[in-house]
């Protein structure tokens, strides 16, 4: 069965770059389109030889995709919450909901997989366990979910390549634990339980697809354009219009710019900020190499000593809060971050005081927490609109720095960032916006309603900044104008901040 | 300051009976209206000395209020998920929504506070602590949170009465731990640090409400009264009306009866049931008593042997499913009991597969989960109303038994209680509500229009149970046109399915 995965296939660089800028532009696409129209989970499974780059490909998928509508996990050894429920509570409560898409290492399978790999079950016992598994896909299934499972193949001697390879490198030395050799050891029960597995387990609402783990551009491509072809399809299939078939666009530019001139004697924090700052390309590179191989240590540090860290990204329309996420999380394991955006609250957070939603999100230890806007929306978006009354956001500005100063007690590491940028700037991006196909979605009525207010919202950014700077919690303020040098002051920044706490 | 609560007081039993009942209405009232029109948390904190009846008064209001409104819970050592989280994380993630009681057993204060009585920090650094746990509470206060908590004081000698009481009962011995004569012999610390607590922490906002715990009746009336005068004032100043002014009640009864002709030919096991089963005052009292004694008992060797339960319970409109419930619950320990009452989905539930809110409501070892109806709706009211389409009620037999299967396998004692009563038995109830001014509000005029549908109800109750009676969770029919006979019966098969579990 596997022979098929060990063909030894490769992309070189030149087509992979191409072939991935397309793939990438399509996935985009239609996790756009899921998220505004299709009512139905995307559940991503990745299992298979270690060293085959599970965890790898569901980096790979989380940087090329919207981190916002994804969640990426891998499941280790269980809690005590998780052991005393039943097993599956734990793959209950960690799907995505619907239009989201969930990407998952390990997992329902691989409790009884290496049970049987080992001998330590019948087949007869493993047969039962996987038809459990099979049930609970199933009734997923029949609820519109997306299923795919990736299996991730290498031949034996690939395998003893590639964990000898990951092992001599310092920087990936730490992924290969005894357990790998232990298992390379028994490569044919290992591949026979697999066999077993994928011939039982393979349906058509939940299949499993071979890919052969050697190459690595290979394996992505393979990967990506995999799912994009299930996703499309599913699309479809559940009435979701793709690529111009009636689609609707939303592309909005009033005939003449609608911020008002600016207010006689303003001056706020940001107005003094010097928005000329740039970076050239070249530095730019140099740069974000350095720091985001940096930030990928420090955190494998920061995980294994138990500090968490959460990050708050503020800022304006467009200022380039969601590009300086993406390149934060790209050195990062996505089983160990969290991207929180936060929207309108749901039913159940609306019944409780406003800053339950954001402890709900509080991760374990060691993790990261990302968010796109925040808590600050109390004294932002929810005073200038007329959400919080006066003496709710008001008192406000005390109960956040309290609850920063009991996250700070505990450890744990928190940073904001206010991304800051012109009103030309601004105008320069939306029209940007307004004239790219592939961008246009982005851009609403709302944001060019929200730019009339600008000076309502400065002067908010600069009453949050005074009253919520803080030892512990402190504002680091981006100039914005310039993307790379906003994003290498981001991740510059987070390297200091994590190190400061790790020393 | 303690000597107030060392008065000796006590109430007689006639007393405690006039009084009780007037005050377990008054209660049942204001909580209806907070459900239905108060916007507001409601927590209620119990601490104080060991033996001054803590637990005993959460039981109390618990058996007095209606539990489907009501949230019990007592802190113990935090789990590993809550230590790696700042430590108020689980205080946030136990809140009741809005509209809700919170009852809770020591708590925030705890640990503070005894790391005081026992001199391990300064008062300087336990002013600190309070700080924190004060802006807390004001956080909740200002956001309209009712908070109320009540300080239980023994005086040393009745501490010691108590305790040496308690521990030659075997019945309650196992409540006297050695920490609890730990704490008795450092008493006069003890007292020192909760006079400390109580003047710095009991705010406007807050109030701590001292009660002394000697006499059990005295002690009962004391936190249910204080509890609803707080209630009541606080509604009022919510602009809620009560008793009367303008208050709507909803009185609904058709001129003639809704019930159409029973279909000819329709035979279930439901028609089978001798409907005429009924108990004498006498034999219930006798039985309920041994019973109730039982389940008590039996239920602690679970916690113990960390054996969960699950019941469920399904009927008619009327049946008497929310009195069972209440006596079931009345001699258990509300700490370890949880009633989850099934209505309409929120909107994060609905961005699920419909099995995931039973899912997430699974609780730790030892733990009892009652639900007032259950995913049982989606064979019963989601068909009959057409909220399921044909395919997905009909393959939702196959998901429940494999949902229930997975819960049986894993220890879980699962019981499903079908109440039933004849269609003239639940016309005299629906009446009887009506004429009732303390019953009309339970009556609407949806449960008219769901009694046109009785026979369609009775015959998908008989689809579900040929389809989903298993040895593992089998339905229990209760035959409730006599509420004393059907209350026994429940809680007899609760010993029994316990019992045959534990042995």
């Amino acid at each position: 069965m596997f022979q098929v995965a060990e063909l030894g296939r490769k992309v070189g660089k030149r087509e992979y770059k191409e072939r991935s800028e397309v793939l990438r532009q399509e996935l985009l696409y239609l996790q756009r389109r899921l998220q505004e129209e299709g009512n139905f989970q995307v559940i991503v499974d990745f299992a298979g030889v270690d060293g085959a780059g599970k965890g790898a490909s569901i980096q790979k998928l989380a940087s090329w995709m919207d981190p916002r509508y994804l969640i990426a996990h891998a499941w280790g050894p269980a809690s005590d919450e998780e052991r005393e429920r039943p097993e599956f509570w734990r793959f209950w409560m960690q799907l995505p909901p619907r239009a989201q898409i969930g990407l998952f290492a390990r997992g329902r399978y691989s409790r009884p997989f290496l049970q049987r790999a080992y001998g330590k079950i019948s087949e007869f016992e493993y047969d039962a366990e996987l038809d459990r598994v099979l049930g609970f896909e199933n009734d997923l299934a029949e609820d519109g979910a997306l299923i795919i499972k990736f299996w991730m193949h290498l031949s034996r001697d690939a395998q003893e390549r590639r964990l000898t390879e990951l092992q001599s490198d310092p920087v990936t030395s730490w992924q290969v634990k005894d357990i790998d050799w232990e298992h390379w050891r028994i490569y044919d029960q290992f591949v026979a339980a697999a066999e077993r597995t994928i011939t039982r387990t393979s349906t058509g609402k939940a299949p499993w697809i071979l890919v052969e783990g050697e190459d690595e551009n290979f394996r992505s491509l393979e990967v990506g354009q995999t799912l994009a072809r299930y996703l499309r399809e599913h699309l479809i299939a559940n009435g979701v219009k793709l690529n111009g078939e009636n689609e609707t666009l939303q592309a909005s530019q009033p005939e003449t710019d609608t911020l008002p001139p600016r207010p006689e004697g303003l001056v706020t924090v940001l107005s003094q900020l010097d928005m000329s700052k740039r970076l050239s390309k070249i530095d730019y590179k140099k740069k974000m190499r350095k720091y985001q191989g940096e930030l990928h240590l420090l955190q494998r540090k920061a995980m294994k000593k138990g500090v968490s860290s959460i990050i708050v990204f503020e800022g304006m329309d467009a200022a380039g809060k969601g590009g300086a996420i993406r390149r934060t999380v790209a050195p990062l394991d996505p089983r160990i971050y969290r991207i929180v955006p936060i929207a309108a609250p749901t039913d159940e957070e609306r019944a409780q005081h406003y800053l339950w939603r954001f402890w709900r999100h509080m991760s374990r230890a060691g993790h990261i927490t990302i968010y796109d806007r925040s808590w600050y929306g109390r004294v932002l978006v929810e005073r200038i609109e007329g959400f919080a009354s006066r003496d709710e956001w008001q008192r406000a500005y005390a109960e956040i720095n309290d609850f920063e100063k009991r996250l700070a007690d505990h450890g744990i590491v928190l940073t904001k960032f206010w991304v800051h940028i012109t009103p030309e700037e601004q105008f320069e991006r939306f029209s940007a916006r307004a004239q790219s196909p592939l961008k246009r979605w982005k851009l609403t009525d709302e944001d060019w309603r929200n730019r009339q207010k600008w000076y309502d919202y400065e002067q908010a950014a600069h009453d949050m900044i005074a009253r919520t700077d803080t030892l512990d919690a402190p504002w680091v303020l981006i100039e914005g104008n310039d993307k790379q040098y906003a994003r290498t002051k981001v991740i510059k920044t987070l390297c200091q901040r994590l190190s400061g706490r790790l020393d």
